[in-house]
Formats: C-alpha cells, sequence, structure tokens
C-alpha cells in the first residue's frame, strides 16, 4: 500500500468515527453503536438520522471537557457504526438491537446505544437484565412512556417505560424531568414508578439508595427545554437547562454502576440551527467520560 | 348515512377543532376563535398564520396539564372556528371582531381570541367594555404599545394600548415584562399606565387590589424570550421565560374575574423549528384550563 | 343556536375540508381521505403530514383550472377526513385503509387517496380487485418499487409494485416516468410489466389499448422533477414537469375508466418554500376534475 | 474630513445603492426606488422585503450583462431608495407612490418601481396617465387579477388590474402568463382585456401593433415557475423559465416606448435558498439595461 | 436636485447606517465600521454577513434603551461603512484593518469594529498598542482561542488570543466565560492569562482592579448560549444569558476606559428565524450607549 | 475480534465511503477524495462541507446508473477520504492537494477530486501537465473565472482559470455553459480561450476535434440552473438541465481520454431541501460510471 493512501485513509478512518472513539472493538471498555429505528414515533419522525448527524457533528467538537477535566484520548472508546434496521418491523429491530447488546456485553464491555426513538430502549434493557437481574433504570424524560397501547398497538415510542416495567415491576424504574403524559400515566406511575416531575430533585438521593445496584441509563434528550433542543420529535417546554442535565448525567456515570446507557430521541431534521445535535454530541461525550 | 363515513367524518371532525375544545356552541362555556389579521404589523408579518397553525399543532399536544392537573375533557370549550377579515383595511375587520365578541359576551360565554397581530385586542375590549364598564386590563407584553401614532396612523399593533387608553382612561392598564419601546412611550406610562418593566413582580400584588373587578387579560406572547419563542413579528431579547409566563397566566386565569382573553402575536412561519407554535398552543391549553 | 355561531362554524366547516370538496358524503360522486402513513420509508419519512399540508393548502388555491375550464364547485366530491393509522404496525394499518377503500367502492362512489407513503396503494387496489377483477394499474412514478424484500421485509415502499404483481400477475401493470432502481428490478420488469422509462411517450397509446378497462391509478409524486418537487421521501433528478404530469393525469382521468386513485409521497417539511405542497394540492384538483 | 473617512465612505456610498445605480438624481435618465408595502396580500405576506433583499443581493451580482451585452456602469441610473409607506393603510400608501412617480416623469425621467405587492402598480399608472393619455399596459403575471373586489374590498393586490381597467378602458390592458384566477375573471377578460394565457405567445404581434404608443411595464414576478422563483406570495406551477421572461422584458424594453415600470411580488422570506432574490435581481439589471 | 429626490436620498440615507449612527464622521465621537472577514473559520463560515445583517436588522430596532434609559440620539455615532477585504488573505486584510483603527484613533475617536470572525481583533489590537502601551484586553468568548497554531497555521480564529499575548505578555489578557478548548489551552492558561471559565464572576473585581487603565474589549458573540444565539461559526453549550452579557457589556462599557471595541462572530445564516442577528444588534447598542 | 463486532464494523465501514466506492486502493482504477477547502469564495462560503455531505448522502441512493446501464459494483473505485486542509491558507492548501493527485497519477490511477470552491482546480491541473505535457482542459461552469485578480489577489475562484491559463497558453481550455462574467473576461476570452456560451453546443464537435489528446474533465456545478441546484456559492440563473449536464458529463468520460476530474462548488448549506447535494451525488456516479 503506497505511503499516501495509508495517511489519507488512517486520518479519514478516524474521522468517520466518533471524534475520539476509534479504539479497536478488543481494546475498548466502552463500544458505542447507533441504532437508527423510528418507526413507531408519533408525531414528527426523523430519530433515525440522529447516529450519522452526531458523528459528523463530532468532527467540530472538542474531546476535552473543561467540566470533567477529562479527554476522550484518556479513555479506550470504541464506535462500533450503525445497526442496519427495517424501517416499518419494530419487531425484527428490536430483535437486532438485543443480540447486539449481548454480544457486547457477554464481552465485558460497557455498551451505548445512540437513537433513534426510545422503543429502541425495550429490547436494550431486556438483554441487560439477562446479566444483571437486579438491574434498576433511571430515566430522563419529558414524557412518562406509561401507556399500555397507543393507537391500539403495544410497541411505540409512548408506552417504552410501560413494556419496560412489564420485565422489571414495580419501583425499579426512576423517572426525571417528566413534564407531559395522560392523566392516567401519572396516576399509574403513583404506584408503579418513581417519578420526579420537571426536574431532578431527587437524583442524589436515589443514587444514594441505589448504591452497588446495576443500572441502565436511559436519556431520552426531549426532556432538555425546546429553546435548546427543538430538534427532536415531540418538545416540551418547562425543560432542563444542558447544565443541569450535563450535570444530573455525569453525577449518573461517576457512580460507576451504570452497565448499560443509551442516548435517544434527537430528530435533527427540525433544527436547521444545529444546536440540538451539537447537544447530543457534548452530551454523549460527557456520559462517555463519566462511565 | 353509511357507517364508515360517520366513523370518518365524527372522528375527522374532532381533530379539525383544536384538541379537546369540540363542544357544541350552545353548551360551551368558553368560545376560542381566531382573528387571522395582520396588515398593521411593521416588521414581520405572518401572524395571520397563527390560529391554523395552532389548531393543527394541537393534535400533536396532550390535553391534560400536569402542572394543573386537569384536563381538557373537563371542561366544555368550543372552538368557532376563524373569521374571514379583509386584508389591509383595519376598520372593517375590526368591525367584524367586535361584533363576534359582542355575540358571544351576550350568550353569556367567555371568549378567547387567537390573534393575529395585537391590534385585535382593541375592538374586542371596545366590545367588553359595553358589557363591563369598570373593566381593568392586564397586558402581557415585551413593548409599551403605547404610541399615539405610527408612521402617520393611528390603528397600529404599535398604538393598540394608547388606543384602548382612549376607552378606559388612566390607571386601568396594567402592563407587564414591558422592556421596549421609545423613550416617549415609558414616560408617558408613567402617568397613565401601570408598568412593570421586565416581569411580573408585581402581578401578585396587582390581582389582589384588583378583587372583584372584570379583568380582560391579553397575551401578546412576544413576552417571551426570542430564545423560546422566535416566531413572532417584533422579538425583543432579555424577555420572560415558559414556566414564568405559563404561571402569570394561570394565577390571573383563577382568579375567575377574567371576562375575556386573547393570545396574539404567534408569527409562525419565522420558526422552522415548530417549538413557537407549540409554546402558543399549550400556554392557550393553560389558559382555558384556569379560566 | 345563535346566528353568529351558524355563521361561524358553517364558514370554518367549509374551510376545514379540503377547498370545494364539501358535499355530503352521501351525495358525492367522489370521496377523498387522507392515509397518513409512513413508517417503511426509508430514506426521508414525513409522508404522514401530506394530507393536513394539502387540506390546509388548498385553502390558498383556487377551485377553478384554466386548463380544464371547470371548477370544483360544479362537481361533488365529499372530503371524508384522515384515517387514524398505527404507527409502525404496516399490517394493521393496510388493513384499516382496505377496508376503507372497500366501503366507498360498495357505495358507488370513487375513492381517491392522499397518501402516505407509497406503501398506501397495496391495500387500495387489494379492495379495487374485489369489485374489478380486471383492473389494471397505471402507476406514475420515479421508482420502479418492484424489489422482493428491502432489508428483510416484504412490505415496504420499495416492493409495493411487487407485491401489487402478486395480485394482479404479469402485463396488467403500466409504469410511467421510473429512472430510478436496481439493476434487477429493471430487468425483471421486461417479463412481468410495462415500463415506460423517464417520461410518458407511450400514455396515449396504452390508454387506447386498455379502452373498457377499469383503472386503478397511483401518483407517486416523486416522478416530478425535485426543482419543482423537492418535497419527498427520496427525490430523483432528471424528472417531469409539472406541466407534462398535469396532462398525464387529466388524460387518464378522462377516460371515465378510473375507478380509484391514489396520490402519494409527497414529504412536506423537507420543502420549506411550499412549492411541493402546492403542486400536490393542485394536481388533486386537476385530478378531481378529469374523473 | 479625513482621507479614511472619505475612502470609507465613498466605498460604503455606493455598495449601499443598487450595484451600478449610483448615478446622482439630476444625472440619472432611469429613477429605481423602493414601494415596501404588502398589507393587501392575501396569502403570504413578506414583499414589503423585497427593496431591501435586491440591493443587498446586487453586492454579489454582475454588472455586465452577457446577454445584452451591456453593463450598468454604460447608462446612468439613480437609485433613489426606499419610500416610507404606511403599514394597513392602502389609500394613504398609494397617495406617496403616485406623487414620486408624479415627479420623476415630471422631472423627465423614466420611474423603476420595485415593489411590494402588486397593488403598488395603480398608484402608478394613475401618475402616468396625466402625462400620457394614450398608455397602454403590459402585464406579466400569473394571476388575473380581475376581480372587482376581494373580501369585500376593492384596493386589494387581486383586484389591481380591474382598477387600472377602471382608468384606462377596454383593450388597453395586455396580459401574459396568466394562468390563475376565477371562472369569472377568464370569462371578464375576454371582452375588456387582452389575455395570453400560460405563455408570451403573442407578446411579439402585440408590440408591433402598439408601435408608437407609450407603454407601462408591469412585471409581477409570480409569472416565473416555481421551480425557479418559489419567494413569493402566491406561486403557481406551470409558469414561465427565467430566460423566456427576460427575454420578454428586454423585448419589450428595446422598443424605447415604456415610460414606466414595476417589478413586484417578491417576497422574499419564503425562498430559503436564496435564488429568488438572484432572479429579480438580475431581471431588473436586464430591464434597466433595455430600457 | 429636486425636492423629492432630496426627500427620498436623505431619509433612505439615514436608513442605510445602522440605524441611530448617522453622525458625520468628523463630530462623531464613536466610529463603528465593518470588518467582513472569515477565511480561518475553521467550522461554519459566514461571519462575513454579520455587518450587513446587523445594519439591515436596526431598522427594526428602538434606538432607545430601557435598561439604560438613554437613545442613541443622544450620542455622536458615525457608521462608517464596511472595509473590502480580500477572501483568503489573511496577512493582506489584517494590515487593512490595522491602518483603519490606527487612523480613526489618531482622529481622537473610539473605534467599534463589527467582525467577523475572531482574528480580526489582533490587528485591532495591534494598533491599538501603538496608543496605549499599557493596554489590557477584556475578552467574553465561549472559546480560549489559545492555541499556538490550528492545522499547521498561526494565524486563524482559534489562536488569535495567543497573538495577541505575543504582543502583550503576560497577565494583561481577561478572559470571561471560557468553556471550550483543547486541555493544553486551560493549561496554559494558568500561567498566562486571567481566565474566568463559564461565567462573569470576577468581572466586577477586575474593572476594579484595572482602573484607569486603557482597555479594549472583544466580544466573542459566542459567549451567548445557543439557545439564544445560534448563529455563529462554533456555538457551545452551557453559555451566557443575553442579560448577563448585555450587564457584562454595560458594566465595562461604563468604566470610561475602554479605548477600542470589537464584536464578532455572528454567522447570521446559521440562524433562520433572525434571533440572533437580533441579538447582535441590540448588544451593539448597548455597548455603544455605555462608552 | 468478536464476530458480532466484524459484522458491525464491515458495514459501516463501507457505509462510511461513498456508497459503492469500497475498493482498495491498491485494486482500484479510480481513486475519489475530497478538498473542503473554500477560503476563497467571495460570495456564500460552504463548499468545504461538499465531500461529507456526499458521502452521507450516497447512502441514500442507487449505484445503478439507468442511464448507463451500469452498476458502480461493476467498477473498482477507492474513496480515499477526505484532505485536511488549513483554512485561511491558499498557498498551504494547494500544495497539499497538487501532491496528492501527483502520487495518484504516479501510481496508475485516475484521480476525481470533491472540492471545494473551484481554485482547487488549479493545483490540479499542476499535477497533472508534470505527466501529461499535452493536457487539454474541459470546463463545465456558469462563470468565465478568468480575472486576473480579484481584490488585489491572484489566487481566487474567480481567477482560477486564468491561472490555469498561465500553465496551459492559448486555446487548451474549453468553456461550456458560461453565462456570468466581467466584460473584460468576455472579451479576453475570445482570443485565449474556446468559450461556449450559455450551453453544450459545441461540445461534440471539440471532443471529435481533441480525440486522443488527454483531458482534465473540471466541472463546476454551479452550470447548472439554481432551480435545481440552489446550493452554490455563487448561482446563476438561466443554466443547464440536470439532463443535459449528465448528457455531457458521460459524453465527455466515455471518450477514454479523462485522466484526471473535479466536481466542485457544492455549498450544502444553502439548499435545506437536500436536492443540490442529491444532484451532485448522482452525477459523481455518472462521472465515474463513464470514466
Amino acid at each position: 500500500m503506497s505511503n499516501l493512501d495509508k495517511d489519507l485513509l488512517d486520518r479519514e478512518g478516524k474521522r468517520r468515527t466518533l471524534q475520539g472513539c476509534d479504539s479497536d472493538y478488543d481494546q475498548a471498555g466502552i463500544v458505542v453503536f447507533g441504532a437508527p429505528f423510528d418507526s413507531t414515533t408519533s408525531y414528527r419522525p426523523g430519530a433515525r438520522f440522529a447516529p450519522m448527524a452526531i458523528r459528523q457533528e463530532s468532527t467540530g467538537t472538542e474531546t476535552y471537557s473543561p467540566f470533567l477535566q477529562k479527554d476522550l484520548s484518556e479513555i479506550m472508546v470504541c464506535d462500533a457504526g450503525d445497526l442496519e434496521l427495517p424501517f416499518g418491523h419494530p419487531q425484527k429491530a428490536l430483535e437486532q438491537i438485543e443480540k447486539t447488546i449481548a454480544r457486547i456485553l457477554q464481552d465485558q464491555k460497557t455498551p451505548v446505544m445512540i437513537g433513534g426513538e426510545h422503543l429502541v430502549t425495550l429490547p436494550a434493557i431486556r438483554a441487560v437484565l439477562k446479566k444483571h437481574q437486579d438491574l434498576c433504570v433511571i430515566q430522563f424524560d419529558a414524557h412518562a412512556d406509561l401507556r399500555d397501547e397507543y393507537l391500539g398497538c403495544c410497541l411505540s415510542h409512548a408506552t417504552v417505560m410501560r413494556r419496560v416495567w412489564d420485565l422489571v415491576g414495580d419501583g425499579r424504574i426512576y423517572q426525571f424531568g417528566i413534564r407531559s403524559g395522560e392523566a392516567a400515566e401519572f396516576f399509574w406511575s403513583k404506584t408503579h414508578t418513581n417519578m420526579t416531575r420537571f426536574g431532578f430533585e431527587e437524583l442524589r438521593e436515589t443514587l444514594e439508595k441505589l448504591k452497588g445496584i446495576p443500572l441502565y441509563l436511559s436519556i431520552d434528550l426531549d426532556v432538555l427545554d425546546p429553546g435548546i433542543f427543538p430538534g427532536t420529535g415531540t418538545p416540551e417546554h418547562g425543560g432542563i437547562s444542558y447544565i443541569d442535565l450535563r450535570r444530573a448525567i455525569t453525577q449518573t456515570g461517576i457512580t460507576g454502576q451504570v452497565v448499560a446507557a443509551d442516548i435517544c430521541e434527537l430528530s435533527p431534521h427540525y433544527d436547521p440551527s444545529g444546536i440540538s445535535i451539537l447537544a447530543a454530541c457534548t452530551l454523549l461525550r460527557e456520559l462517555l467520560l463519566s462511565l
């Protein structure tokens, strides 16, 4: 192979992964991958474009976090690319995601999934539960996602946490930032999940309480305020600031208990200014650095 | 009529009104209608598109307010559609609005008007004054709107509150959130209106003071910060947060004294992300639920 | 009911249907309805927003066609609203569409469906075939849509015409304007469908040949050139002009043989200028006037 | 005054006029000015922004026309700036325009007005008629603009040519490119105006016939196809190509009979790509070079 | 010259400068000019369009500040227009800027430069240092801009403050709001500059300390939060609110020590809603009023 | 390495190159690479984003050309990634490009470069001339690009063909589609280049005449009409259709004489609809398939 080619390919090979996530799979402790699925999105679709958009945006952002005073070059992350998921067929798509998460866990690595819509969390948790039966779920989200069915279907981004509850049962889902849903969802949550409405007030004590228990962290980015994150399927006003979400993420990450995580519901085409993609990109960096 | 047709038409009939506002006129306590007029807008026109945009957006939003813990299905609201107003002829347009408000009041219902530009408030107040001579006006707005004329004309969105003052006189207009205007307007307001600059600091005590007096609530949505509400004709930085405006609206609404209200100056085409329409839509829900 | 209310509601009731399509179902000869489904869209989703966007746009367009010298007021069309279809579950959605088309046909009316993605054509043809066993299909499209499966699934907007072939067999699908596909699709079409690539050259003689045979007309709007119709999921350059498509539609419509039709694949959010919605809206008018 | 200042101001002074239109008023043979009025626009407002947008765009375009092989530097044009017109008050605005045109004509110069909506043509023609009683009007437009009233008003961009007819009478308005209107307008035109539908077929013979007669040339830019000119209030598909409009303009201009002209209905905010502004800008150059 | 012409030109002459900045150069105490250069921008270019965009926006904003209770009409500002700088040739562009600043200072006026990218600050400071050897620099910015080189070049918007340090040495650069950069920049800053990360906490005491010393104020607008200022080349989340930046600017301005200032990095095309241009425009007003 | 990882990485590795261009460098006959440089762009910058945008778009387009009836899988193309070029320093950037082209030629492969602005053509031709002294240049472009200097600089996208002439001399540059420039450029071209204005009329006879001579094909995409290609720095109306450019490209490509080629001046951010990127992407496919 010519030197020139080597130069070009090497440099480019690095630029095509998430910036700073170019470790080999075998050496990596964390494996990031995309799950570009959005077929059950009920309002504004397009979360399928999120993984590619975040990867591209990352070439323009710093790998160093002045908040954590740490650089992605200090840890070993492998960007394993995107799954190719069939549009309009949730069942098949969820199976592929479950298999992928299962394998990464089996290889003793921490999977971090970039959605896609929030339904992708369901197969991820199903896979993790096989390894960690005592798993608890931390959900940052504007929506309760606790409907039992939506338009006659039980697999939907609006029912995902109800389906997770089918798997884990009462008291093991901790919801933060919730500010939208049907009356019935809020009522149901009272006896089945631990819901903190509007913000993160009880996060610290929750983490205290859960010390030692394996955690799944699911970040639905629509928990952010639409003023800084308009690029999502179902934005809700009155949301969380970037700084508060960043803090909540790293607070959870540095417990060392997070065994898998996802970051969902960026729908980049709805934000022509690009700041939503940027938020997703740097929050992912903060998540990776704190794990 | 075939069953199929009934099904389709019924469902659709409901979806074409504001979500949750499908009561019959006769049974409704509140009547919402659109006044798509924006001919005197001096900077970026397009408020004419607001009523239709809000109606469409409402199909994607919840009817339940987790803030008020109340659902639109619990109250009786009739969406009576939009007036058809002649572009470029304020006099005629204002007459139609005045007549409409008058009739709704006569039928013992509370009118809630969706602008359009802020000038639509003038005929509304003129109609209400005929029924409630002791009316006071609560205005949430970034602009004083107190010029005596604008480019040689006395009917304009920039003069509307001065024209209202012509009707009600000194001390009966309460302005909140004002942060833009000519020096002369601020000076004039000192002796003629009650102006709280920048925020809502004195809202609570104002409402205390006005206990028992009928109120007209006029919400110029540009009182919101452009970061969450860019879709308006003349945005002004340094504005109100969604949460603060929501609180101010419901605080006023639950006094039970509001006899008519409007929500104006959404110009949806200036916000490709759609979050301005969303804000208008959910704030209207909060207003309706608190009346 | 008060007079005022009647006035408002009546006028508005009319404005909320497609302009000029406000006949009662029972009296109408043509029934238009929306099928807002786009879950299998492989590239840029959003065809779900098409029916609502076309309806809204129609309020700003003329009901008179200077081409056909005819007005929508001269014919009886009922806009029956939109179906509510579950996102991400093609099987269920297709059943609802099939049932709807079947009922309209049973009532001796001509159904005209506004997609949604192109897959909605499959259940429509399935329903029509029950009444008209000798049906032939006229397809205007940039894409062959003849794959046998796509990403492992057999129900997709990329396989729809192959599935239609499963129903009608060789030689009964006439494709026009095709300019994109896999090599295998073009090869397969040689023995199974009648394909005119790039344009409408053979449309006139095709219609001659099919004289007396019931026709299903399926208009995938991406047959238009992206220069005038960028708002679609998978645009393809080198397409048809508005004038040529308009002529092809009316040429087919005035045969009097069209027993059902659809107009698909407008994805309005990808065209901020709005001209794609406008094209869909006026082409629908031309289709209705020529049926 | 310092040298530096002189340098800065001189260069900038030139850049702030339309590129190549920086002659002094007294020496200029042609005077261009803006009439930023759009209050009667019935669909998408914003033509008010056209003069400023064209002026700014002109800094990025060539002053040389390879079509006419002529440069703006070879002729004397004065860009006299924009009128300040009151929004929402057509009567007053029209008076100001009439006075301006009258004065320019009195000074023996050719006025070229940049709209604004099409209603601005009315006062211009009123002023010109005082000097040239035998004036004929050449209109390039997608719309007939021949309604007698619109939403109850007789002054509107949809009635402007009917109002012009009130001034000039039968047979003196020549309309080209018309492809939208009510049936009644097309019918009325048969006995009152000379209408060429869809294109310019009869332009050459019209100009032959009118040899020696003073002409007013009114260019409603929506005559262009929306594919190249989406940035207008009421686009209509099936329109004219840039090349054909350019040719029609210069064909008319080089007769030497055009005593006044306007170019209207650019609404720049509806075209984020900017090509509509560009078209307006270079067509204005071609108009000026051919007068 | 005719009266009409005078009227038109005069009014327009004023409207083409920044609103309220139409003093003659000789009488003005402050001279504003544009430096539309963005060739070294590494991510999203377009700051070249800032001066023209701000000037145009200013026609729609008030000249009165309710915060400072002062109007631009009370001070003498000359808008001297824009420099014409060669794209892609930093060396030449920087020389022109330096010469311009030098002349304005020599004429005993305060220069206020509208960028352009941040590199334009370097020649400005070079010019000022010749007059004020003891100059200190106040920088409001999201980025440290302290790299020694960027992609092999030492002149870049990412190295500008390092180049300024080459001129002024240790301890004379005060940085506020910094929240992005390489680890090495943060490390280097510890011994060479005075950096306040994330906000303005130490601004007041800094200004106390620097009493009597001439100051250069450089405002990189990306210090603002992307929620209110998406229109910039490299936005960074977690930024400053409009109100805090406004206060920091006027706090610095009213010391009377600012001998020159710039406001940089608005890239208007990245914000279709226009609120970024608006923020730049009113912050410039506040800066001018406080100098 | 685990199987899962292999699967993910392999699939993704392919998706990250231009679709269908995943041959190894050593086996490839054609090498595509990006030159993301746009520092001398005088009007709307952003061509730097073109290579990445085309690569991403290619994942949604077919590899089969129904025009050429050929698939990218039938030829061997290596996508070697993008060069990392310093912004604002043309000299350095051009050197890197020249070195890259030289090496690819030395390895007996055909280089195809994706710009970036048009200036990138200069170093490419400089490199090719060292191998093919008798090279002729075929340029498809809206602009003559023949200025001797632009804003005082001789290296610019507006001077590039004049600089190429410095290298090759009279009569060896063939320009097609030219429709914009200064009068002086058109005059100069008469004695120095072979210019076909507005279209491709003389392309066939030119290719006849040049039979046997090595050709450099430079495609400035702004030769296309803005209606189908708004996403470029300096669009010009009255341009070429997609079909005509496609034909001109393949006509030139199939001569077998093209030893190197480039495709320039896509500026994707100026076209929110995405059709400009799509055009660039499929025209690149046609170019590759015809070489």
